[in-house]
């Protein structure tokens, strides 16, 4: 199964997009036979990836195309049930490695929403109207403020715990503690009760924001949505258009982007092209431009790239970087992005490049730079080889290879634990950050490995073998081990709610997703609606 | 097979403490045919947990019996070889509830000698006389230095990714980036290079902190422990008797602590009982105690009880706290390691009372403090009720239950968070916290529950049946949910080195650990030593 990440709300199967002046509706209705693949039914508006890849669009769209909007209210069709989770059966009948990555792409999903909250002046409300369950409630968990009906049964909920022996894995567990502030112990009596807590006890464990009986709901829903619209940008959106790709087989080619795959090698190689048009001169030049401009474009399908490997093909280990082209246009139009950052799609797109690379840094695949002639790893496309578990370069005799940080390198596009790239490249010595900072010039490959900014550096006669040997090598390690080495070594200093929700969540979840008491043939997961308990392992680890 | 973890210098097996003015020198030097079980041999000064368990045993006594101690530099006193590691066949032998726990205990080892650096005036020095491997590195890191014999052949290394398939486990990832500042594609490439890496490029890449050939390796070593040694604190140390302690089947009672075990029922009682003598009135009187005072006595037995649990009873899954005593001379004691916190025994003492609760925090079981009639949850006892999962109060009518806040809950017992347990408690509601933080009377059922300083009150009637269906409900779920669950809500906000060996790279690891890559019949660590090589799952999660 080839899953396509791109979609339009005219093509929605199970949410439905409505506008009335700054406050959005996102109407959740799972169509119940419109699984990505055979096995399962998604009945009471559970999910599987299908649907997220839709909720994923639609948030990006009301960013990119509605400034106007200062709200999005998030609810349900279905009566009584505002969403029961991720499809279990569809879980149960995953391989470990989907399931793996469908919590990944969710999780990102999530965070994509409260990061419109914080840099795009979109507000989000969960209407819950009923039933909010498990990952339901975790969408909830997302949102600005969660609004609950008050008719003595619905009611939030976390069953994983009792009912599955799984885990939250889309950040509630996090987000409970750590962003809702609720006191630990009453998030562990919470986790434990399958049956969820509802009304005023909702309210005083700050489970929900508000509740109302039914009568009232829609009042309360509305009173909430104009008031937090009001932080709305305003002003005209863009259009983001299906991407135009070229899909072949083991190739996709993007104007920008290229992803190509070497099976038999485990290896892909994944090139982003420079701009080659000037940069836009103001916010009005890049209004026009819409999502053709190539600071949008590009990061859109390295996101559309990035996706595809990840669940498309779990073989490929390893990765190769390649950028072509002029490498003052990419500093040009970065440099765009700096100069008009007042206005609001200069931000967002800056903010959605940002989001790009921390999909990448958060990608269970190898990375290595490759530095090569005609490349152009400058500013934000610099940010690649800094993403990169390495950075290969060639060191040729006219110093035609070089690098060049620029402004995209200084801040504004942080990792997932707040640090910019750099920081984290020289993450504990001030004085080597501070040094690589004051460097704008390019570098040739002596000159970066001085300053410390790639991993090796090797001239003519030495370069095809030691990147030869390098793949090869990375090619025949463990799968596993490199996933849980990168990692802890991509990521050092401070952690954030979002990036403790894939450290610690994460791994405790995966762990979770390969133990016998869940996945096992008397494991929870797959017991979950047999007449039969499941059967458990009673050590402790 | 239980495991004893009481040991002596005079029972070693596998180290050699000795000591020459303020230096001490802790030699490795491993028994072949002494590992814990049958089945493997530990060649080359590779360690098992009974290994670790004298380790342990070292660095405590150092603290405790040698404040005159002021560098301990640990070597071998194998030729060419410092130390291999954990062993191999000894790991790919043990079920993952063991490999699980030894992983804990031996990072626990690691995180103490970094804390008598913190703490104790205790450096330490790793001499690297030669091989240096994956355990035997990650010792090493845990040290303040590390010198290396430059002979051109000794190396440091992480050979686990490339040999085994597995992380290195015992810190050293979160090490190489965080504590020595590796650049992360440096670190990328040492983890991956099993033959490790050595002489100046160790030096440069800070893997070491110096090195020199054979013939000047003692003396740099000597020159560098004279020079680390010369902040120890002085004075006469105390003696660390061997606890005594009536141990039956499901049994452990010692003189203030008793665990007893409802194999039946997979739940476990821990019992505190208060000291019943006045508390030392200066530091003297607390010196001539020694290890009988009631806070080091307790907290050792605490200690003993806790690993007897992890280790031993496997199956267990619920602890229930109980305390038994006078609040009165709780708080007494607390306030006299207060009062005397200049006097480095009581420094000693307190810093020892914080490591062994933060042993609790990272217990994988799930705790219910039970707080009834007779209890005396107060000060340091109460810091048990806030590192549980949840805390059951009784609310009787004369008010004679109650709890006490005292200076030992005001941030000098922190988690491995590095905040205090009422901060963990109310994290992100500081208004919470500063009012809890005034309240210094005993409080009853009712007033705890308002300033939310437990999970629920019951009253005579609800008592007995509250209390004995949430354990039952307890005792019914997966285990590894509840690990997995456990790990993520009790540490709320910030993480630190400590935190993150535990969350980030021990739940990555648990995961290999159960990967088939690792350790299923064609996996790395099962086919180690053996002339074919393993066959991978290539498949990316």
């Amino acid at each position: 199964m080839q899953v396509d990440f791109q979609t339009h709300p005219d093509q929605y199967r199970h949410w439905k997009l409505q506008f009335d002046g700054a406050v959005a509706r996102l109407t959740m209705d799972v169509k119940r036979d419109g699984g990505l693949r055979e096995g399962y039914e998604l009945k009471l508006n559970s999910y599987d990836l299908g649907v997220d890849i839709e909720l994923a669009d639609a948030i990006e769209r009301l960013r990119f195309e509605h400034p106007e909007v200062g709200c999005v209210v998030v609810d349900s069709a279905v009566d009584r049930v505002f969403c029961a989770g991720a499809n279990i059966p569809m879980l149960s009948g995953s391989t470990h490695a989907f399931k793996v990555n469908f919590c990944k792409f969710t999780n990102e999903t999530r965070l994509f929403l409260e990061n419109a909250s914080e840099f795009s002046g979109l507000k989000s409300i969960a209407a819950l109207n009923g039933t909010c369950a498990g990952g339901g409630y975790e969408l909830a968990l997302a949102c600005d403020e969660i609004l609950l009906v008050d008719d003595g049964s619905s009611a939030v909920s976390l069953p994983e715990v009792p009912l599955l022996a799984v885990l939250p894995g889309t950040g509630g567990l996090t987000r409970l503690v750590d962003k809702r502030k609720i006191r630990r112990d009453r998030a562990d009596v919470f986790c434990t009760t399958s049956e969820g807590i509802r009304g005023k006890r909702a309210v005083d464990w700050n489970l929900v924001d508000a509740i109302a009986p039914r009568s009232k709901f829609d009042a309360l829903v509305g009173e909430r949505a104009n008031e937090l619209a009001k932080g709305a940008r305003g002003g005209e959106g863009i259009t983001l258009p299906k991407l135009e790709v070229k899909a072949e087989d083991n190739r996709r080619e993007y104007k920008f982007v290229t992803l190509e795959i070497d099976t038999a090698a485990r290896v892909a190689t994944l090139e982003m092209r420079a701009p080659t048009e000037s940069a836009p001169a103001n916010g009005d030049a890049m209004q026009s431009l819409g999502a053709d401009q190539w600071s949008l474009r590009a990061f859109r399908e390295l996101n559309d790239a990035l996706l595809h490997l990840r669940v498309n093909h779990l073989d490929i280990g390893l990765v190769l970087l390649h950028t072509r082209g002029d490498k003052a246009n990419v500093l040009a139009w970065d440099q765009a992005l700096e100069d008009h950052q007042d206005h609001w799609l200069a931000k967002e797109i800056r903010t959605y490049q940002a989001r790009i690379l921390r999909r990448l840094d958060l990608t269970s695949r190898s990375f290595f730079a490759i530095i090569d002639e005609e490349s152009c790893f400058a500013g934000s496309l610099f940010e690649l080889a800094l993403a990169s578990d390495r950075a290969y370069m060639l060191e040729d005799d006219d110093e035609n290879v070089t690098i060049q940080l620029g402004v995209a390198n200084q801040g504004s596009l942080p990792v997932s634990t707040g640090l910019s790239r750099l920081e984290v490249h020289f993450f504990g010595e001030p004085h080597l950050l501070e040094a690589a900072k004051g460097l704008t010039e390019p570098l040739a490959a002596q000159d970066a490995d001085d300053a410390g900014l790639i991993t090796l550096a090797a001239d003519d006669i030495d370069w095809e073998d030691d990147v030869r040997i390098a793949i090869e090598e990375r090619a025949s390690l463990s799968p596993d081990a490199l996933t849980g080495m990168e990692a802890s070594l991509r990521f050092p200093g401070p952690e954030t709610l979002e990036s403790k929700i894939f450290a610690r969540l994460s791994a405790w979840q995966n762990w979770i997703f390969q133990r016998p008491n869940a996945v096992g043939p008397e494991g929870a997961l797959t017991k979950y609606g047999q007449p039969d308990r499941p059967t458990f392992d009673w050590r402790r680890c």
